[in-house]
């Protein structure tokens, strides 16, 4: 007799150097097709379907990743995440697992989510953060930063900083967060909250404010350029190594929990 | 007409993951052989000797070894370290580099070393330091531990503590630091400094202490083990991982300052 199906969620941390990104591609290693897999050894037989909240690219890390597949099997929660920590890789590790309503979907469901883009602001490089971080060892203008985030608070039509591949017809997106800080001498970390990104969009922002603390394009620009929803207005595409994914946040009814869930890492 | 030789010394931090250690070793992809071919590079012509404060294992990092090399250039040090930083690999990485006194010798001149050893204590590994510490989710007794470091400080035969491959006759060194911290929650950091230390020592005393915070060893022993001068008595070798050679120190007068060096980061 097979045991009954469930829908779980499995919140997951991963360094995307060596995945070929989230989604699922014949012959590429990635993060959902590893978990996908795994999962399915642990069923035993047939396949399990993963599901994602953030569609993360190749090299792009992730701190709080939120999936849910719908598995049959009669561990409980606790031996499942035990069985999932002991097959997946060391780079791509679960944080918690625990059953949710069967009509939880992570992607669907997402409320928000918040990105960090982090540099390496070290003159020549620091090699344990050479995976994790942009090395971008030039000055920063704080001022004219500053003025470039206040710009991309609010709700706007995100078309500027889409990627070619975006394929959604609604571009409109609210950012709730955009800021920058540099936690410790030698790093710079940008932080974006929204209800949602376009493909490519944190990576554009970087890029493009990147060209403002340089002083190639000015503050006053980036109304203008969003005005204008014309990727070629706007900077280049910052290097997914510096990106990571650190929190999805849910309604606390979606999920099935009473309270709002404790905030992942980051 | 050849450029006069003069020696430098080289500040370098690394990721040792992807380099079978610091020595020269035919056939494989070490630090000092990546460093002396890219000075040799640089140099235009003949090879350039290396030689290096801290021989690191295979998979050892670190944040602040010294090497030393006669060079013969006519580039400044400001220019010797700009080439240095962009031919050297994302994963090898200059701090500083000078010119110093030809008799200078980064290893037989260090007066004392500091390593760290990492561990990650989060419940099933953290993937952004899957290279950088060692994943250790037990429990760890605090009351133990700090009395087997108290136990590791000052003059004594660490030959219960050497590498089958230490080939040194005077095995006396004496430990100045030996401390244990948690510097975040699901960290712990080992600290230990020393005039000098033995093939494997840092990670057969590490092996060691992670015994005692299990409470396998009882922190009594740990005397008894120094004494009795016997490797089979002290607890296995911690993986490589979790090790970083930190800060290498030197007495003014044998680099050429007036006054002490910053310390280098770490």
């Amino acid at each position: 007799m097979s045991a009954p199906a469930r829908r779980i969620r499995v919140d997951l941390a991963y360094d995307g150097t060596d995945f070929a990104g989230w989604q699922v591609q014949p012959g590429e290693r990635t993060v959902q097709g590893v978990l996908a897999a795994t999962l399915a050894r642990i069923q035993g037989e047939g396949a399990v379907t993963v599901r994602g909240a953030g569609r993360t690219d190749a090299g792009v890390h992730a701190a709080g990743q939120v999936a849910d597949a719908l598995i049959a099997t009669r561990m409980g929660d606790d031996a499942l995440l035990r069985a999932l920590a002991s097959l997946l890789p060391p780079d791509a590790r679960p944080l918690a697992l625990r059953t949710v309503p069967e009509g939880f979907h992570s992607r669907f469901d997402a409320r928000a989510k918040r990105y960090v883009y982090r540099l390496d602001r070290t003159a020549h490089g620091d090699p344990f953060r050479a995976r994790f971080a942009l090395h971008h060892p030039h000055p920063i203008d704080r001022a004219a930063l500053d003025a470039a985030l206040v710009a991309l608070h609010g709700r706007h039509d995100w078309s500027s900083f889409a990627g070619a591949a975006c394929d959604v017809a609604d571009r409109e997106r609210t950012v709730s967060l955009a800021s920058y800080r540099e936690p410790e001498p030698g790093t710079g970390e940008f932080t974006f909250a929204a209800d949602g990104f376009l493909n490519h969009m944190v990576r554009n922002l970087v890029g493009t404010l990147l060209e403002v603390a340089r002083g190639k394009i000015a503050p006053e620009r980036i109304a203008a350029i969003l005005a204008a929803r014309d990727r070629t207005l706007a900077g280049p595409t910052a290097l997914a190594r510096g990106l990571c994914l650190v929190h999805v946040d849910y309604d606390a009814a979606t999920t099935g929990e009473r309270s709002g869930l404790p905030a992942v890492a980051d």
